[in-house]
């Protein structure tokens, strides 16, 4: 029999957030973990590393529960500084998560959580994103079994290099789901707003809003089934050549 | 005979770095253009945006040459405060740079120079990311014609919806340019260290450093062909759906 898993676990909402810790404690049941989280929030930090600031690493501890190293810096760098600094060995599997909030079509290129999963499979590990697609009234528990269910999957059946799985998990009692579907990201686009006002200085400043525009789509994009009570589960990778636009834009620059 | 085109240019070394005032000198040659970029450098920020913070916008005179926008924000977010808070029209085309250093392989995925033209083709604008492939000794002179001429292309001729070029190009003198080509990216992984010194007070501190992993590799990725003094044009797409593994992850979800 194999031994057990060792998992890699962080995300973006920071190490005190109750999605990790949820994360940790039923991950905890099925293998051994190791938490490198950031110190604070990072979201839609997208794929930031740092470069230009020193990282500091810092001992954190879940009460009795579990402990962990807080990192002064983005998600995509606890996954590089916890494999190249601070873990003894290599992780079987990193697991991102679980964040408060989809993760869902163009919402993925802005995500902390993803971008840590990504950077696990950069590495060669296989990787999970999982978010829980609500900001209210958060249940991360069917999330969290759903994570280790996965985890253990790809760590007992052999998966191809740089396996990047994006889950995202509705917000509704575990008899609501209505099953676990393949999906694929969604493309549409923020209808934005910058809100404008002003500070007591009489300086202008701005705050980003908008939600998310309609568009036609396919049936199986990340959002529709979402919408239906499905866990979606999105293979993601990481070239972003356009391969359908190779000739198209070779001929192009034949012609500058 | 068409108008001239009005071209959104950013970058992410700053408002103030040398590259983007190379490509400023050149695109106004042809167009209309307006400059909104990050106050401050805002290197490997990936596709960050500001959700948790006021944006600030300031004005920035660079000499009696160009005036622009300066914005307390990450590359992606100039891009969305100009196209909705900003400018008083849709611009044409999103020219990004000129980088200092390469965004060739796997730095795409860490790249502000990049996300900033991503940024223009979420909104539905041609854009264009370009970089000089170099930290010393830069001449921006063919890198500044070459993004001038592209972005030309791209406005007189059509081109489909979401057109997303990164343009890497040497730093060599523009007669030893060999030529242009289409290139796909570069999967080369980095080798990564961190360097683990301790500050006045004894704590420890970390510095990400590395170099890019040596590959085998198609002739046709970016970083083979920069070598060899090519221009490389790449076109990237942002939907990240691993379309070859949906299949096999399907099959994996129906035997969880």
């Amino acid at each position: 029999m194999k031994e057990k898993p060792f998992i890699l676990v962080t995300n973006d909402d920071g190490i005190q957030a109750p999605g990790i810790h949820a994360l940790v404690m039923e991950l905890q049941k099925i293998a051994d973990i190791s938490v490198v989280a950031p110190r604070f929030e990072r979201s839609a930090v997208g794929h930031a590393i740092t470069l230009s600031d020193p990282i500091r690493v810092e001992k954190f501890q879940k009460l009795d529960k579990w402990e962990g190293q807080a990192v002064s810096g983005t998600p995509a760098d606890c996954v590089k500084i916890a494999i190249n600094a601070i873990l003894d060995r290599k992780p079987d599997l990193v697991v991102s998560g679980i964040n408060l909030g989809s993760n869902t079509g163009i919402n993925v290129i802005y995500s902390g959580t993803v971008s840590a999963a990504t950077e696990g499979a950069v590495s060669g590990i296989p990787s999970i994103a999982i978010s829980l697609t609500t900001y209210t009234d958060p249940d991360f528990s069917t999330a969290a079994k759903f994570a280790a269910k996965m985890a253990m999957n790809l760590y007992n059946n052999p998966v191809s290099d740089r396996t990047l799985l994006n889950i995202n998990v509705p917000n509704v009692p575990e008899k609501e789901i209505k099953g676990v579907k393949i999906a694929r990201q969604g493309m549409a686009n923020f209808a934005e707003r910058f809100e404008r006002r002003v500070d007591p200085k009489n300086r202008a400043y701005y705050w980003l809003t908008g939600a998310k525009a309609k568009i036609e789509e396919p049936d199986d994009v990340d959002d529709k089934l979402i919408k239906q009570n499905y866990i979606t589960v999105t293979p993601l990778q990481f070239n972003l050549t356009d391969f359908t636009k190779l000739d198209s834009i070779e001929e192009r620059i034949a012609n500058l």
